[in-house]
């Protein structure tokens, strides 16, 4: 199957190479082996992170839409204009189109969605909320028996990352403003993000497929986070709250409620956790209940993953039903538990004499086994509990140091040996 | 589209349920028309929570598979046998299979999809692992073009709960065991949930889908709660560390690990915040990095609804690619915020004198603004916060009362109103 993609950006280019370097897995994943045919660009001779050869520069969208061999168009120009003229055009030349432009959809997502059945094409556009995070897939798909009541997102991450430094370090939001423009976390001109339009164009695509309703731009109420200052995210915190730039999208008796705001919510709700860029999207639907998708929002790598997961969705429907087949899987094994290297959490009973620390200390380091923390309480009872944190270790040293740790008179038990996850 | 249903427990009511209740919504968002057309149960004059028609009892899988009508079959019968060899039957048939079995793909998983493929119709399975949260689509579409590296799951609700009342209130594992099992939350035999089984079998499925290699169950390091102590949780949160019962799939150098065991997750982890009888699974890969995916992992709707979802992608590809296209959406309009009921988070900057709170909050309350919590911060200073979070009130009461203390001589600015989500 033929890919074009217009626009060369950050997303583009990590498409390209994506489809170029996982081609195999992807052809082996889902049956549809993928090429990207033509780009197009504004100035083909532009320095660009990537290596194109001269004929994969198409002269003008006329090219693309006349060549039989391109399947899939995939729109990452971004705006209104020509980005919704050259997805109409697509889709009228029977093109599947996956696009990651937000703002072409909340504007026109009821017209481009009307020319694409009518020209029975897919349209696709998992990257325009949430960057890498499956989120429009599972609301359309996996939910498309669920009656949604609510949606709410931290969907930008430039004020995420600002709220949350706002937060941690009790700065202003000048200050952290400044910080984020010096590390590329935030634009120069950053008003489409910390004034909350960047959310509104995401929350729009959200609110049609959670309650089947298109709703204007303009009816979402919009406030974004230059007022808030570190003295409310103080006080939100002493109250039980953290302040984020939220999306909501409501079913209730009234209609349906829409806004783009900084709100409070529970410091013990999934949403408060979801700190520096990274976005979330929490839905609660009259049969699933809440559920929470979480990832990274922005960034080259995962929302070119997520335009890739478009592009193979929508050559797969074009190829036919046999491509859609349950994906086959090499026969394997996991490796022994033994062999595997891990910190571990290790509790142990022993008496409450002076040198027992030592003794045991003593033959963890004889067995590589590096320790990184230390509880020992005393508790003037017979046996008391002495617990360590490792560092990396492999299992089997692990496991003979304590077998002879074991044997030590002054150790009653090895109560628990627990592994650690050190996470990200 | 006809469906037939194997099996008629908790989930398979809540099938027909759901069917029957958003079978015009279902029509309306994806174009396919379904209808439950049969039942397999093994006692049809069994007293349930549903009432159907005689007619509709098969009264043997032949039944169904030589039903012309019946276009996909939804196993929810469990275990390994009869569902096995039903799954190939009806796969034999050319009719698709919906399962939520975590245990027959556990063990077959390799053979039944090699089944699917030969026979050219789909066997989807997203109730198999995380019930009403969506993993398989994304993981098998959106994620199409990732290499993934780790996923880590909280995947056993029973345990899940255990553990998370142990902690909370420092009670033993065999007292919330207990009382989980008087609630329903634990079976009278609870081995297959706290001794890791249940899990174990969910991890095989999505080490298929993260790695593309079918391990066999027995390869699966497996280690149940049963020894987790009460100290051990207060000891790991001592080191910023919970304990949860995690299934990890990794890939490394030396090849697939795969275990389900006790695991100490850092408290800032996400997946350290998932409670209850929550259910998630944390994701990384090389292009998206982290995501995750988080909600109820069991119950009637939540796994009716994946299973929904899956014979609509089954009964779409089906009927081909036409009703693959966007979804029609209503054109709507949002309510106006003014319209809408909330509670507030206001911060007043006041003159530092006696009466002012007494003065400000007689007008709240004359708009029938109720105040939930107060913060008053003397600072000797020209002007201090005054902080209030309110019950819920109309947005436009709200307003009418903040005009009114806008004016009084005591109150310098009205620095900041604030939304509060109170969350779930």
């Amino acid at each position: 199957m033929g890919v074009a993609v217009l626009g060369l950006g950050t997303v583009g280019i990590g498409v390209v190479d994506i489809l170029s370097k996982n081609r195999a897995m992807i052809f082996n994943r889902s049956g549809v082996d993928l090429e990207v045919r033509k780009v197009l660009v504004s100035n083909p001779n532009k320095k660009r992170e990537i290596d194109l050869a001269k004929d994969m520069f198409a002269k003008d969208i006329e090219e693309i839409l006349q060549d039989d061999e391109i399947d899939v168009v995939v729109e990452l120009i971004g705006g209104l204009s020509p980005a919704k003229e050259y997805i109409i055009k697509a889709l009228e030349a029977k093109k599947a189109v996956v696009t990651a432009n937000k703002a072409v959809l909340a504007h026109h997502a009821a017209e481009l969605f009307a020319v694409a059945r009518k020209n029975n094409v897919p349209l696709y556009y998992e990257a325009s909320v949430g960057g890498g995070i499956p989120l429009i897939t599972p609301l359309t798909e996996s939910l498309v028996g669920s009656n949604i009541t609510s949606v709410m997102g931290i969907i930008n991450g430039t004020t995420n990352y600002i709220l949350t430094k706002m937060s941690t370090e009790g700065s202003s939001f000048e200050e952290v403003l400044a910080e984020a423009q010096r590390l590329g976390y935030a634009e120069a001109d950053p008003s489409a993000d910390v004034d909350g339009l960047d959310a509104a164009h995401k929350l729009v695509v959200l609110i049609a497929l959670a309650f089947d309703t298109h709703i204007k731009l303009s009816d979402v109420h919009c406030e974004g986070i230059r007022k808030i200052d570190p003295m409310d995210i103080k006080f939100a915190r002493d109250f039980g709250y953290a302040i984020k730039l939220l999306a909501v999208g409501k079913k209730t008796d009234l209609g349906i409620e829409a806004r783009v705001q900084p709100t409070l919510i529970p410091l013990h709700h999934p949403l408060a956790s979801v700190n520096n860029v990274f976005n979330a999207v929490f839905v609660e639907s009259e049969e699933v209940g809440e559920i929470m998708l979480y990832g990274r929002g922005a960034g080259r790598y995962p929302t070119a993953s997520a335009v890739v997961g478009d592009i193979v969705s929508a050559a797969r429907i074009l190829s036919g039903a046999k491509s859609q087949l349950p994906r086959k899987f090499a026969m394997g094994s996991a490796v022994s538990v033994k062999k595997t290297v891990g910190c571990y959490y290790i509790r142990l009973m022993v008496e409450d004499r002076p040198g027992v620390l030592g003794e045991i200390a003593n033959i963890l380091g004889q067995n590589n086994v590096s320790v990184a923390s230390v509880i020992q309480e005393g508790r003037a009872q017979d046996q008391v509990p002495l617990v360590f944190l490792t560092h990396e270790v492999n299992y089997g040293s692990l496991e003979k140091g304590l077998e002879l740790i074991g044997r030590l008179p002054c150790v009653r038990e090895i109560a628990n040996v627990i592994r650690v996850e050190r996470g990200y």
